[in-house]
């Protein structure tokens, strides 16, 4: 599905349709905004056509799962990104793909499902007029802020998440390393995305592409310090897991060895009781205790005695 | 096994003989690809003379295994390049070695086994005759994109094989660790020839060579991004595997513990179960239960009610 | 709130309203130093306007919890620094950030809470009148020396604590553990602003700002100097923790594996008693040592004998 | 012990006196390779005073174990290579020092011991005289080929045993850990020598010494990408040798668990029999089984059915 | 304490008052080492007025534990230095600090205790009067080189240390954890101030400083190198240490494994004769076993048999 936008001197025209943009876009006060939500290949087509699109580009737009990257061509260029998508019952949402071309005066944004919240920006484009006449660079602008600021949600959620697992991994729950081992791997799908993304930023900033005016750049810089502000947080969340999975495998240590130690007295408690049991077992002819009037009793008290001293003396050796 | 292919204004020419290519290529219209399956000692020192190969060309062509590398010699480039071995049985296919040098008009390609689809790719040529003009760079990049596209199904095949595996890791199988540690050796193997190979793209798109047109260095340019892919899809793998190897180990340790946890804890419940018939086993001749008409039941009951009673106990503190 | 300190040729002028400021800083003898804790909506948006500065600058000082960084303006430099907190009763202080603007002639900072001693700043100057000429460039430095410096104390507490917990992981503590891990995390917290501080401080000293005379600049790398102290500091601690965390480890184990030696030891000697006891309690008509005058003292001497032989046995195994 | 080989054109003259090489050298056509094993400090001195070696130089060559390095003086070059040993019988050999000074037409070649095979080398400039009058530099390409080639065998030695000891890693042995030691001691030595000197060889090439003609300056680089290849493989084995201690723990804790489970199932078997036992050890009045005419059988049977019983039972839990 | 020695021409001069240096130093022809021990404020004071430092200077020489570095001033150079103390009982002797300001014809150096061989210094000038006439820049390469130099009898302690725990690593003794903790304790200490050392050369050699003659240059260099080696085997160590705590921490778990296997043997051995013990401890009027002649005979075979045969399986499988 393609929804295209048109501006001119701030004013949103009535829809124009797709077949026409060739000619509308040879208008430099026009602005045009393309947002194809998994297109077709016929629509592909059709805009490859109407914006003059070097077959490299709609190869790339037409594949999915690549990297984020900045191409330029002669007359635009082509950035590959990532958001995270906005589900919001889903603790983790996945990171989605959104395929920009971005020329003087137009933008195409391709994409599958909603990553991008289409009404949102438009909505902030009819507020800013103004802003709409910098050009197609500033209209990158707005949508790569929308963007990457969709990744702050899905950080915020895998922080409160390590912040839990961290209180739990004191008490040394099995399940945990479970929950680290997902988290883990979400964390690494982050940063698959969020670090090559980041130096194509780099990319787009330094080499001069005729496309952002110097005040407009000053903004991409901001968002560039966002990404920076992604990567990193990722990288810390890795090291709080890490140090997590650490804790934890010392605190299930602990507890192996605790369990292990109470069990090996209680064991050797019994044994000795085992040993006295025994010993009056015993079927001698001539034990005099066997005899005796309170025999069984002593028998019981040996039992009492050394069963409670063993356990005292466990108790301050630690291992109770 | 040498083949030899002469285009002359994208037509296919009937087939040269290797002996004739040292006049066939000075005319300028022609492009020559000669490629080499496990070429005789004999046939590499025809290629040699044809082409004017310096010494240490035909000592790399010799010479199997090496590091991928570009060299630039003043009529031709010489890549060693590697690709993935279309094997459709194996799971995890070698990395096979083929070397490639590229000059304004020609090619040559030489390896050993079928790791170049040379059929495929000839297909290719004939279907767009317009690109055999562009000269020996585009046949390059031709085959140069067959051969790192063939990284990617191979990529998969390790993709799903470390998902099954982290699947599996949750339920702690010992096998788990040979099948990991195959994987891991798997993955440095490809990455030992990805990551040289893709530093020596850079120096094929960086230096100019004078052998590719902008349009052939922006295909060139797509095939270093899907090294570059290759590459860091196998370090996300090796993360991936990583982190399943650390959470194999968290998982063992876990059932270690569990069982060693439940054994103790039975242990102690037949070690009191002993105690007790221990001690109406003592032979003392006043022991008034040995004379209670129901003496035997109430030894039995009490082995039964501190057997449940340990049992449920150790079941609330979860050891059992 | 914002407190305003107005400086002319050194001297310190009764407080102006922050309404007149725009006009006082048109006077290039003098040096403005606005201090703003906490400041509401609508005080920043004064700033804003009586220093002309720019929304994306505005926004800076709203947002918190951004990351280090310099940013250069037209007419003044933004920096978002971090200081450690000055909390006497904390034992490790979190970082806090202060955010500076710096002019010609002016410096702006932002914060929450008291991270900067700004009373202890203005008696500095007012101490030395001379530097208070230098203008904004020289000011900027005065507060960030402070607010590194409060670095220290921070580390030195961390550094302590490092020392403390190597002590007391020699003895095997469980909870060592646990402070391990909040202390490595603290320690993540401070590298994370710590490093991009130091990197922050490298742009302010390399691009010509036009902000700093040649001695002022030598005073700000002994800042930079100090920030790389911080820096390196860190990763020294986090060396020492993730050495003494693995020593924690190795000494739980050791001690796991003497205490289960020693359970064990115990229990084969119990055990071999207990078969001794089992033996002469065997019903056979005919043993020879039921019917002995000393058969009972026989087989508790036996016992005495085993148990001890075993003793010694396992002790110089160094079992027990 | 000194052995002085002179050249002109191609030829190799007589036996020419240390002494008089500063008068030899004078020729321009002469290329003149003085190989010292293990020379006296006399011979030293003497050879410092016909080439007019700084004392620096005379200092490296006198001192053992220096780090690879390339060092340009006014009319030659000093180099500390490194190269592994050729001793037949040993498995790993050691890493062994060449310093070489390579002037425009001389090479002074100083070691201890037979690292260098001299005569392999006067053999090959023998059947190539037109190589021999390239001058010092081609030389130096000469002697640094034998070193750096003298690697692969080290490597394939290592490569095999690492090989060996993956196969050996999943029986569990525990000896396994001991020579997994020595092999990774052994490639730090590698590393530490063959690091350096790739750092060397690029010095080498990219500084304009002004004693390498293009040609020349080709052969090096051959030996500079053999020597990345032996960095590179070394790395190699150390992720696989680590990769193969990480399995061998994971063996080793799996065994451990395994034995620990298994011995705890029997421990469970046997304690029941023994209760079992006991039960019909006490000494009650009033026990209707002891009557039995097959009350032994019944016991017996009793066990033997508990004992299968849970035999059974833990076989199907995998314990046993 | 302050030692001035001041050389003419080659000769030393009668000591000359501090207070006279600003005067003395004016002649171009006269080298000043000025050697402060533990010197005083005062005496820090009047060297700052003498020979015109900055203050930062003097706050530089008055703080201990800072970081190497090199800070270029109008007429000279600050340069803080580390040294390994000589303490000759002492096994790891500590990083010691050397502040040196070196000037066209000066040298201060301060330190605390004794890190520099003053006496060996001055014999060393005073044999090679021609140095001494080189100017500042050669009395700093004279006191560098002794700083660095007295690093390489620490490092072979440490080495000596570490070969000595590798070797009782296999013997898997406890007290091997602790010392290579400290070990690598001491080896961060070391490489905290070798390694900024090593980086503050690269600038005392790349940046003109004006105080080198080319000649010096060269033996700066050299001191480099040594510089780059301490660091290189600090490493090395730190490679070897973690590889031998890795090996340690796996031969402690086989141990423990093998104590375990072995233990849990001997007590299903044990058990097993319990059992037997115990059946024919049963009261059943009916054991056939308890009347025959050798019935005790045949319980004590049965155990003895069955004792042995269990100790022969279990020392077939390698659990004994």
């Amino acid at each position: 599905m393609i929804k295209v936008r048109v501006y001119r001197k701030g004013e949103e025209l009535t829809t124009v349709p797709v077949a026409d943009l060739s000619e509308v876009r040879q208008d430099p006060e026009v602005l045009i905004w393309v947002d194809a939500v998994s297109p077709t290949e016929e629509e592909l087509a059709t805009m490859g056509e109407e914006f003059e699109l070097h077959p490299l580009v709609l190869e790339t737009l037409r594949t999915p799962n690549l990297r984020p990257k900045v191409e330029q061509f002669k007359d635009y260029v082509l950035m590959v990104c990532y958001t995270a998508e906005r589900a919001p019952g889903r603790p983790h949402p996945e990171p989605r793909e959104v395929d920009l071309v971005s020329g003087r005066n137009f933008l195409l944004s391709v994409h599958r499902g909603q990553p991008i919240d289409a009404e949102a920006i438009a909505e902030r484009i009819r507020s800013h007029p103004e802003l709409a006449s910098e050009g197609g660079g500033f209209l990158l602008y707005v949508v790569l802020d929308d963007l990457v600021d969709a990744f702050f949600p899905a950080l915020d959620a895998i922080g409160e998440h390590v912040e839990d697992l961290e209180e739990s991994v004191f008490q040394g729950h099995a399940q945990v390393q479970e929950d680290l081992f997902l988290l883990r791997k979400k964390m690494v799908a982050v940063r698959r995305v969020a670090g090559p993304m980041r130096d194509a930023m780099v990319v787009l900033l330094r080499r001069d592409l005729g496309l952002f005016s110097d005040e407009t750049r000053r903004y991409l810089q901001d968002i560039y310090d966002h990404l920076v502000r992604v990567v990193e947080s990722v990288e810390d969340y890795q090291d709080l897991t890490a140090n997590a999975l650490d804790a934890n495998l010392a605190v299930i240590s602990n507890q192996v060895a605790e369990v292990a130690r109470s069990l090996g007295a209680y064991a050797a408690i019994v044994a000795v009781l085992t040993v006295i049991a025994g010993i009056y077992g015993m079927n001698f002819h001539h034990m005099p205790e066997l005899g005796w009037r309170y025999g069984y009793a002593w028998a019981l008290g040996l039992m009492l005695v050394s069963g409670v001293g063993l356990w005292l003396f466990f108790k301050r050796k630690k291992w109770l």
